[in-house]
């Protein structure tokens, strides 16, 4: 298929669209993003690699970084990783501390920030090196070891961080931080602020449209089944507030980050990176939504 | 594939799973159902059929008759229907009232209880006699004229209703009910009460896995693309509070009901539905959940 | 004291201050209310009684009447009306529902809407004709025959009390309102359609303020430690979700209503009935609690 | 009044009432204390003292002490701590973070935690020397120098207080705490650790039943209206998610903590403290509550 033909247009199309979205401005980091930036990549399991836009610039990833360390633990972890936390969609945010107070302390599902923090306590205490640990899990599964943490993003997030803060109190409150909090919250506020491209998070992403294989590699990351169960999870979880209408829209198990990224998977086939800064309100990338639900209609290619 | 076999290997396995779950036992006429009846049947688009155990038995389908509602009003309604429900995950069940109540009587999708009484006044406004003309359509895409009310089940239903009649009540006092309570709650009550087989719930969702299309009589029902957009609807909001655990370990969208039915549908391949009154604490039949988990993992045929 | 020289002072000072405050609109014969009526009325336990402004006029008392028939109940009723009603403060009004659902159907209090609907149902199990019975009851402590339900004001009630339905419902569905629904809501809503002026309103509640005798009678209608719990409950849950800073502003114990009407008692003292029918955002009367804060600073009456 | 041989009598016959409560186990210091000590003292505004049991032995008063740190800042702000800090009750527990979340980081009232913890904040900003400043405000108007904090339970509530941190946090990330997070919570630790006897307590409160003047060296800490107001405030929020029912059996203004002590106010009259440390479901003292609804029923001393 013709990509960078469809990816121009769709392109060239949704310039007429007003983009009402603003960039997340919660750090200042964020903040000073040029908004207008706009790429595209997509990479099939085959290896083709299709490009446009701003493919290559690296952008902060952001809650797209809470798959790497759910996989990275779901993978080392068995069965009890359920213990610690659900497999729910979150429901509305009004909700977040109520839920958690509710449910006694365990987080929904591992990728809205209570559960990610649960996984980073995970791994706290079965790494020996976190941080380093997670970097070069990152480097393995893209095969580029340039891939860092910006660790002045990493500092803005710990000083505003007062809600991760209230969470992760609330949550050793239940016993379910076993951790020093601060320990924990150095490891969470470090993945955040990973820095990659459009084409950086195709490959990364490309061994779960591969049954759990690293297709360049070939190392086996997951098994075919778990694989499986880590795009389901994607699916129903990985678009904060919004995961129905993405699921509807676009038909792709995928993550989002308020960096205005976006991944999606397609089983067997590719994956597909967006990037574009403005958010809308529920903290997804307004434009890149858009992107995609043009490209899957186009295509056909949802998964349902 | 032999799946009958498959059928009887899997049934005869979990044989020996100890069942903890109940009967809906809310109504007389749920509570006295033979709890050890199971049945499963698959038919795929090309028509092939595959059965076991008592897949020709009808039974309550109770909230699986949403989707049919559902169907039949995206079918004729343009975008207007997303003004009067999300589609979004409900979240715990201890929030029912209190979102219903944030987002001023706008449920959170068309499948919960509030969403699917919304569908009804749509209906009511929308069709000439609702109830002939639900049923007729259910003939329609079934291929079957004796699908049928149970009026016994339905007068049940509205004598213990009294939380329905909350939701429904909160709702028209936000004005997102437009038609007479009670004349939206009968047509509610009657579709929770219709009997229907496995055999016959794979015929009538057999559209949603062919594009649209009913393939024994070639009528169109809804577009391609908005046929996915009911699969992907399944997906996230289909199993109640379980929608997440259904699609982490089934993998395919579906629906269940409190009677014990639960079908799902692999699109361009096959439906599949099956019955075990039993129910886990999340109102979905807890050997059917588990039968279709170990048969997708075993076919691998997940969507994922 | 001279009570009307105080009065005449504090209402002419008052009109300096804007009211931001709206009628109650939710119902035509409240909305068509002239919104400048005022009028004042306190009676001393010794019988002498001092007015101002419309003190004779009557209106609609609305949730003032929970008063008397929560006194109705309590005083035939033993110790197992605490088994169908809390005594708490309501919290935030964003609660109302999850509080009663999280509380399986027992409403925080019986100044409530939940809870005087309880109360009524309680009532409807008791007396041989509720209605009648109420209204003689209030015959009785006023010494005025007169007095009577506006049944208009019922009806209008009526057709646009879903929200007071849906809270019925709810908690019909936890098996706490015992008699049919329809009955136990006609009482309900012809006790606050009930008509009454300031000076009507004073007597009625002088038993509170005298141990439980009604002065000009001579009956008692509870114990002397009974009548201070009704006071006691006035205090913390008269006024809605400003109860708090009505006993913090005025000092007393007393009840509000939509119509515009306080009344309030100074035990061993004197009752004292304002009526001023805009009401601040929480529902209550704005000029209402301005007048009766600035009465109780400058007269130092507060009971605190 | 003979108090003493009523005391006396009070409390022998509620041996014989069974004391289902326990003590506060959350840190070790309140778990090891004996908890069949009892104490009660009674002090008249006029000076004469009434004692019984361990009236003069020190225990933790924990968030008794709240109302010093409050009037401490009511006494030299003006209006805009209600800009901090609301003055409603609480509502259930189960609302506490959700209702922050929905107030915007404004607690409901000053007796709560969060809110007590917006006072520390309010006093860091205020007071030179926040600790010894408040304990020197104590030991004024006690009339006793040698009451202090328990570094002990300070530190053992700093430990284990991960719930508290999880407010402060969520009401830094609302913007409505000013100072740094630690400094605040170390005033905040500090204060519940005080130590002080009933009759030190009975001391200390004397100036709210005596229009804001300390009787014994005639300084006035508030004036009668703002008196009144802090009466009123713990009449409506002093005892947790039992204010309502401490009010209806009791019928004074008072304030509890979860070492088991609870003092209450007769404006005009005296003060009385009481001291059991089990406690009931809501964290008040189970036999300090029925001693007091005892004593003030049968002296008809409420103020209603």
């Amino acid at each position: 298929m013709h990509y960078e033909t469809l990816f121009q247009e769709i392109h060239s199309e949704l310039q007429s669209v007003e983009d009402p979205g603003q960039v997340g401005d919660y750090i200042p980091e964020l903040a000073h993003v040029n908004p207008d930036q706009f790429g595209v990549h997509l990479t099939t399991v085959g290896g083709e690699e299709f490009a446009f836009g701003d493919a290559e610039k690296r952008f902060s990833i952001q809650s797209i970084a809470k798959v790497f360390t759910f996989v990275l633990a779901y993978s080392r972890i068995k069965s009890s990783i359920w213990e610690r936390t659900g497999l729910e969609p979150a429901g509305t945010p009004f909700n977040s501390l109520v839920q958690l107070e509710y449910d006694r302390g365990i987080p929904r599902n591992p990728f809205i920030n209570a559960g990610a923090i649960v996984i980073c306590d995970i791994l706290a205490s079965e790494l020996a090196s976190p941080k380093e640990n997670i970097l070069s899990f990152i480097h393995r599964i893209t095969g580029t070891d340039s891939i860092d943490y910006n660790s002045k993003v990493a500092l803005s997030e710990k000083k505003t961080g007062y809600r991760n803060y209230a969470l992760v109190n609330l949550m050793k409150s239940f016993a379910n931080i076993k951790n020093d909090i601060d320990r924990v919250m150095d490891i969470y506020f470090h993945i955040c602020s990973i820095e990659m491209s459009c084409k950086e998070l195709c490959r990364s992403f490309l061994f779960l449209a591969n049954n759990g294989i690293v297709p360049f590699s070939g190392e086996q990351i997951l098994t075919a089944s778990r694989t499986k169960r880590v795009n389901a999870l994607m699916q129903t979880c990985g678009f904060y507030d919004e995961a129905g209408e993405f699921t509807f829209k676009v038909g792709l198990p995928g993550k989002s980050g308020v960096g205005g990224g976006i991944v999606a998977v397609h089983p067997e086939k590719y994956t597909i990176a967006v990037w574009s800064p403005r958010l809308n309100k529920k903290g997804n990338s307004f434009k890149g939504m858009l992107f995609l639900e043009e490209l899957t209609s186009r295509t056909s290619s949802s998964i349902f």
